[in-house]
């Protein structure tokens, strides 16, 4: 399913994806929706925030069901996280259409812009403009790897920075929403189930640290003469590690930036991102605040010189999607196993349970939407070996087929 | 006496200079070098290894007097680091032509390639290639942070690749080497001269870290079924520093590169580039196998799977300058201070007290072609902080100047 795709922002070396948002790979694949959308005759669209949205029916006489995901990856990601949401979307279209169904209310397809972040530091940017939880001021401002802020970069690819933001008229089209993304773990596996519901999105977070200390020669400096800022970032990232295990949640220091950088130069500043989730809210704070309060002790604050300094790029509380909602889908997509099994197999998935309903640790659009109030979903689909981010994640094929037939009927449920 | 060079390849934001081998920066200043041969009517020369030569009379002849430095810089490095040895070798030479000196035997200015080893990661590229230290097919396979081998950045710049190697014409003409460099450490200032002799470079090499774990979503990974490379590489960082003050060394972890590199993602790779130096080298050779045993425990070898892998980039054996041609060196310099000490200011500075040696950690040029075999010195001039490879680093007009005048006298003696 995901072939046509397999090609763009691939890198040969690793089979690794590399699709910055709004990089050449980026805009290949925001062709392809385009391409996909009016092949079927969809009306497209492409909101003030650079979110594509392909219409079967026309959204503006009353909200409609809306599906969807992201094309962009993390850097070095796997070919399902994002595109799988949105190939599967169209793939149910086709679906409904095939069955001769004729959708009561408009029918749309969403692809959302920048939701790994990888290129600007914070993820599900298009929701989040959309739904105006995050500054455009602020959002405009980032910059990436190359120095470009997001308003060099859009105006590049021929967009309005002065667009962004939260945008009503948009959201007031968007009834319901479901996103169906490959699992990122192994609950469906202990299952022993193809299609899951998700039942929260973990509290998470993302902070920089930035630990200052003094470039000097890495031949000639005396270590007693050295503020050499590796140091107090090697003992946060352990730290952080071990502050995790014992508080019960997860903590990553995945994004390391050493300046000068220079293997024969004592460095003058690593900047090192702390990715942190769990279920406890209050957890995931007191493990940020023991971080902050071991690499930069309060007493020593505004001594100016070297020292460490701790943002917040993002955070997003705990999702709980809508309990109707997801009971709902989790019964819909429980009945058509039950009757596909039935068919098959004289009913081995055990006739109309309901489908599993599974947290994440992930952030997602849907978590946005959610948040902002608009009524959400997601589906999950089986991943072999739960792991994501990665050109190893993956996802069997009749699993993938299972999710088009599931979300294809959740959505014509939900028309009515 | 920098001025000319001020504005190339400066980052406006830090000060800094970004001057990699090869870079446009980097072909500025070749333009620069080749301008001031030009202007003096000397003979220009780039040998098969990209070093420049000027020439005041004919090395073809009989064997010169050559003295000299390098242009390209460390990333965000100072301005003086290099750029100082080569503007007074010009300068020096102004200086003998107005005093009416005819050189009896060829008299030459050099500027050695990628002194810095900041783009390919290996330093004195241009000395070590000319000697045949540094093998010509390694050295065009090395990539830069692009992943563009030195094979591709030659051939672009319009060099025959196949041309690197042992260049013996070239060394033939070098009967005598004397590079000008700021001094990288405060022993002038503890002195309370201007300028110094070397006495030796400490033992020093570089070493990459390849920490190979599983890359992996932050969110949605359990931590006990994490692999993380990050963890080992902190408890690297650490180990290096307390083995480096319990052994009496210096190590300095100053480039790191985290791949993928996502913030919410755990690491698949973490290479790190340990530089470790000191005046005794088995005590330096002990620290690296101290921490290579303890990223890599030799029990756990060929195992397969995430790991460490360890390889040596470089390695410098210690330096011992010539003992005569430093002392006759010392004797020169020490006589003109007190020449013109006693004529300035009655001889305050001791009258002919010979220049301090002084040992350094820094590698440089002279130190390879001192290991070829070809008789080699080094002159320092004072920084009054001792901070180098960072923009602070500094020399102050008098002294840089004092500098030049030593170098005349030096060369005219050697010329003798």
């Amino acid at each position: 399913m995901l072939e046509p795709l397999a090609h763009i922002g691939r890198d040969p070396a690793t089979g690794g994806y590399l699709r910055d948002a709004w990089s050449a790979a980026d805009m290949e694949l925001r062709e392809w929706f385009a391409g996909e959308a009016a092949r079927r005759g969809l009306d497209l669209r492409e909101d003030r925030n650079g979110n594509l949205w392909a219409w079967w029916g026309d959204p503006s006489r009353r909200p409609g069901v809306v599906t969807g995901s992201h094309l962009d990856s993390v850097r070095q990601g796997g070919a399902y996280d994002g595109p799988l949401g949105v190939v599967s979307a169209f793939a149910a279209l086709d679906l409904l259409r095939a069955r001769g169904f004729d959708p009561p209310v408009p029918l749309g397809v969403a692809c959302f812009t920048d939701e790994e972040g990888a290129r600007f530091g914070v993820p599900c940017m298009g929701s989040r403009l959309l739904t105006g939880v995050l500054d455009p001021g602020r959002a405009l401002g980032l910059s990436d790897d190359e120095g470009d802020t997001l308003a060099d970069v859009l105006t590049r690819a021929g967009r309005e920075p002065r667009g962004l933001g939260r945008d009503d008229e948009t959201l007031a089209t968007v009834g319901t929403f479901v996103e169906l993304h490959v699992e990122q773990g192994r609950g469906l596996v202990t299952e022993e189930r193809p299609v899951g519901v998700a039942r929260a999105i973990w509290p998470h977070g993302r902070w920089r640290f930035d630990f200052r200390g003094r470039a000097d020669h890495a031949g000639t400096t005396r270590l007693a003469d050295r503020d050499d800022p590796m140091l107090p970032f090697a003992r946060m990232v352990l730290a952080a590690r071990e502050a995790a295990v014992r508080r019960g949640v997860v903590a990553t220091v995945g994004k390391v930036r050493v300046s000068p950088g220079n293997a024969n130069a004592v460095p003058g500043l690593v900047s090192a991102w702390l990715d942190a989730r769990g279920a406890d809210e209050r957890a995931v704070r007191a493990l940020v605040a023991e971080l902050t309060e071991l690499a930069a002790p309060a007493e020593l604050a505004g001594q100016g010189g070297s020292g460490v300094s701790v943002g917040e790029e993002s955070w997003t509380p705990v999702v709980d999607f809508d309990e109707a909602l997801r009971d709902r889908l989790a019964g819909v997509v429980g009945r058509a196993e039950g009757g596909a099994a039935s068919t098959v197999a004289g009913g081995v998935a055990g006739g109309d349970t309901p489908a599993p309903i599974l947290p994440t640790g992930a952030g997602h659009d849907a978590g946005i939407l959610a948040t902002a109030g608009i009524p959400s979903a997601m589906l999950f689909v089986r991943n072999p070996t739960g792991v994501s981010h990665s050109p190893d994640e993956h996802a069997e094929r009749a699993d993938c087929e299972a999710g088009v037939g599931a979300l294809a009927d959740v959505l014509e449920d939900l028309c009515r």
